[in-house]
């Protein structure tokens, strides 16, 4: 590709609103530009990077047995319906009619339009297991983009399906695809971490997202030293330090507590330690039910976790009215002890208590009124909880559940995810079903595995970079080879770099040649460290018989004959 | 790809709606399936297709220097307010809201994008000309879906816009595009014609369809014998023959007139010729325009070349109630003779004659009341028209206009076309300039040139079957080789059939390799005649130490040395 002719050149302006270095270098090299927020034009530079990272899925992919396919982007929304995923989705869904007011939706993942798909077709145990996968756009209408290529409203997406007919079988395929996975993201250069995550609107079980350290990233997870364990914060389990189990159980005693509503204003007031205070946090769910959740002071409560364990999908704090008029206690002295007996009696109230509170005896905390609080609180004998489970906030520090050691708070992207559905899908939807050797109709077992090319597109460059410019991996690079001619206004100068143009080409290598006549050694150099292909080139006066060679990756420059350079590349 | 994993395999039945040989083909082989109306999937056997005819399409382009890009699928619905392209275009669009209330517009081609994307860099001379193009999924709300792939509601389009300084420029890339829109289809085994076509929603002045003549083609157009000639029934010109012109104009007379409505019933009447007749056709158009069109008696009015006089997008016929409240005149009598004296004050009516009224001497027709009709009518004399010039239909018989003998009337479909726009986006849109060597903004010459793929892969099924399924060409079959196994109980057949399959990949030729058991060699040679793949490949009991080959589009079997067979692919 002659640079003369490129759409666009690179330019020194970095647009207002970009904090991100992926943001910046993308923009300034004229890889990609803004149409609205969130949604971008992947310039003639960009989709070179972006079809190479599709390649390499694509090879890996294929290499698994995985078989493309691709699904139309309208979804019915009566799909959507049949799994109830069109008012429990995380992301805002875009609905559409068409003019015979067919009702659609913008697709965000695919697993419905698999399943209709799928169940068009009489299978047989002999015809399973199959994972289709599909390279298309997928659109989620965040609340807020980022600037740049990390948090996009519509993006390409590879996603994969798998259909198995056991448990065991799609653990094989699970584990195949992570281990896939991850040397997609080495050939691209992107080490990455295997993060135990939430399944969020996916539905299942369990899944992991593939992340890659990154203080830019919006994956908080916490990972052992050893890196034998990492979860995302929403769901990390630690071990739970014990505190005062063995300590004889008081009598429950209630007390004046002229105090504010904070935690510590308790422990001032007691002159008690943090972790033998229960923390109340009221909720109300998207039924409209009161969810008190209690945990022991010195933890917080894990607002994923619970979920999971209400089985709800959307919570929110209860107001200070809710409190007072739906419950009848008082902000900031709430109890679980007798709650029951003093609500209204047309509310639902569900207690929650965390594993963590049968580590502490004789907790102190509020008794549903102003001014007073309750000493000795026991689980079991002053108070019930409807459901005990863990719902505690991991922190950097604990201890990892299995060993391992402690905790690290770390951060980083998320450039891929791996789903176990089970039967989520499959149970909902009828007719998705194969003929086992037994001649019952069985549901499938199902996974699901995503990657979003162009957040993988910003990763690479937010860890391949310097103060000039993207440092391309060549695996992934625009081109190869950046050949700059110097002194192009001497003709013979003019011809040695054509040829070279020529020679490298014919090999089959990449090049972007930049031709232009007008500009400085310098501008051209700096356009090269900004773009940032793996080799540059120089044609010059001075190179004579040979080519001046310069990984964007070193600082060294080296004169070398042609032929060396081509077989250097194509090692 | 063995075919015991393959999803799906063919089936017997097909889809009750299904008429045309490819959408049944297709459906039976396993290489789509319906989604919603006009939305299919493209299962694994039809994307190989797919992206073949894509890789066909991208080669191509990327030898004329076009650059590869993308634009979003949702496109800001005020790019289209600035052109106006919300309420003229041909197809309904589909218009969709964020969660910020932001409008959007599902593409259904995007030179308002891409005029949008040029105009955020400042251009000068130096960077035109260049041709951008994308492949991404397009929108059409179409009322009417046709089963299978060629008339979609959704579809992958392969879309390119050029950017030139000057008409002649253009013309240049106009003519490059029209060639290699010729070789594209040439390499997949399609014969185009190049046919006149009507711009439509598109804008601009001239354009050309590439179609494939059919019998289920949609595309009417009309061609010489010598085929130095060919235009859509839209837009086709001919040459009028002349009638009485040299008759002297006699009297205009009005005489009593009771008759039908019809021209017939003029003529029987009268007993005159009917090209002496005047032909009446009234319209009103979108801004609500009454339109008297007028040709002669023997030729019909052609809607698209009268839109295009008028400058409108829409026409219908006015109703009997508004021809007689608001033009005073009467259903079957109306006359251009005194009609702008008759009619409602708040009435614009413009009259069109077509060219074919000079052509003819003392015609007859309507006397703008009931029963009255006029003889002796002569354009000048006793009628004006606002506008006059080609609104006449060309018809299978009729003389070309250039040359070239008789016209007949064809049948195809369209697979591609190209578009002058010249200044249509980059006059109407603010900014779309660059500044030329005089140091002055200047619009650029835009055109735009469109390919749909599945339409594409469809004709190339209508084109290439037979009675027993699809017979690929090579260049965009699913595999080169269907490698089916027969005997496979037998270890020894198939550990040969394994080794075949294993050599074939080896050389980089793609096999699909019926290993399964149960079937018999019957119902596998159906398969694969079916799925029309170009080599099938046997092997069994009976082959030995050669294998059997016989080409989809051959009868005959031949017995061949595995190496034969390679280099023959290879070639």
């Amino acid at each position: 590709m002659l640079y003369s002719k490129l759409f666009p050149k690179t330019i020194k302006e970095t647009p207002k609103d970009a904090s991100l270095t992926s943001h910046k270098l993308l923009y300034r090299g004229g890889f990609i530009r803004e149409s609205a927020a969130g949604r971008y034009y992947l310039l003639p530079l960009g989709i070179r990077v972006h079809q190479k990272i599709q390649k390499i899925i694509k090879e890996e992919m294929d290499k698994t047995g995985a078989q493309e396919m691709v699904t139309p982007v309208l979804h019915p929304k009566e799909l959507w319906k049949e799994t109830n995923r069109t008012s429990s989705v995380g992301f805002e869904l875009m609905s559409i009619k068409d003019r015979n007011e067919m009702e659609f939706v913008l697709g965000g993942t695919a697993e419905e339009m698999l399943v209709d798909l799928v169940r068009k077709f009489k299978l047989s145990y002999r015809d399973l297991p199959f994972n289709l996968y599909q390279f298309s756009t997928k659109f989620r209408d965040e609340l807020r983009a980022r600037g740049g290529l990390l948090r996009l409203r519509e993006f390409m997406m590879k996603d994969a399906y798998s259909f198995d007919a056991t448990e065991g079988d799609f653990k094989t395929e699970y584990e195949k695809m992570s281990k896939t996975y991850t040397e997609i993201f080495n050939r691209m250069g992107l080490k990455t971490i295997i993060v135990e995550s939430d399944n969020g609107y996916i539905g299942g079980e369990y899944c992991h997202e593939f992340v890659v350290e990154s203080e830019v990233g919006e994956s908080r997870f916490l990972m052992t030293e050893d890196g034998s364990y990492a979860a995302h914060e929403d769901v990390a389990k630690f071990s739970l330090e014990r505190k005062n189990v063995s300590e004889k159980e008081k009598p429950l005693e209630e007390v004046e507590a002229v105090r504010g509503t904070t935690m510590e204003d308790g422990v001032k007031l007691h002159n008690l330690p943090l972790w033998q205070q229960i923390k109340d946090v009221l909720f109300v769910d998207e039924k409209g039910r009161f969810i008190l959740s209690i945990i022991r002071g010195d933890y917080d409560v894990n607002e994923t976790k619970l979920l999971h364990l209400i089985k709800s999908y959307q919570l929110r704090h209860a107001t200070e009215e809710e409190i007072r008029e739906k419950i009848h206690s008082e902000p900031g002295f709430i109890s679980p002890v007798g709650i029951k007996d003093i609500i209204e009696k047309d509310v639902e109230l569900i207690i929650v208590a965390d594993d963590s509170l049968r580590t502490v005896k004789n907790a102190y905390g509020g008794a549903n009124k102003k001014h007073r609080d309750l000493l000795n609180m026991n689980i079991d004998r002053d108070y019930k909880a409807d459901i005990e489970g863990d719902i505690a906030l991991a922190r950097e520090g604990d201890l990892a559940a299995d060993g391992g050691g402690k905790l690290i708070a770390k951060k980083g992207i998320e450039v891929g995810n791996i789903f176990q559905l089970g039967f989520h899908y499959s149970s909902k939807m009828k007719g998705a079903n194969y003929i086992d050797k037994d001649g019952k109709e069985k549901p499938y077992y199902m996974g699901c595995y995503g990657i979003g090319l162009a957040r993988t597109l910003a990763t690479v460059v937010e860890v391949y970079n310097d103060e000039k410019g993207i440092v391309w991996p060549e695996s992934v690079a625009p081109y190869q080879v950046h050949l700059v001619g110097l002194d192009l206004s001497d003709k013979a100068v003019l011809e040695k770099a054509e040829q070279v143009y020529k020679i490298l080409t014919s090999h089959g290598i990449e090049v972007l040649f930049d031709d232009r006549i007008e500009p400085s050694a310098g501008e051209k150099f700096a356009d090269a460290d900004l773009i940032g292909i793996p080799y540059r080139v120089v044609i010059s006066k001075k190179t004579g018989a040979e080519i001046e060679v310069k990984k964007r990756s070193q600082k060294e420059t080296e004169f070398k004959k042609l032929e060396d350079l081509v077989k250097s590349i194509k090692e």
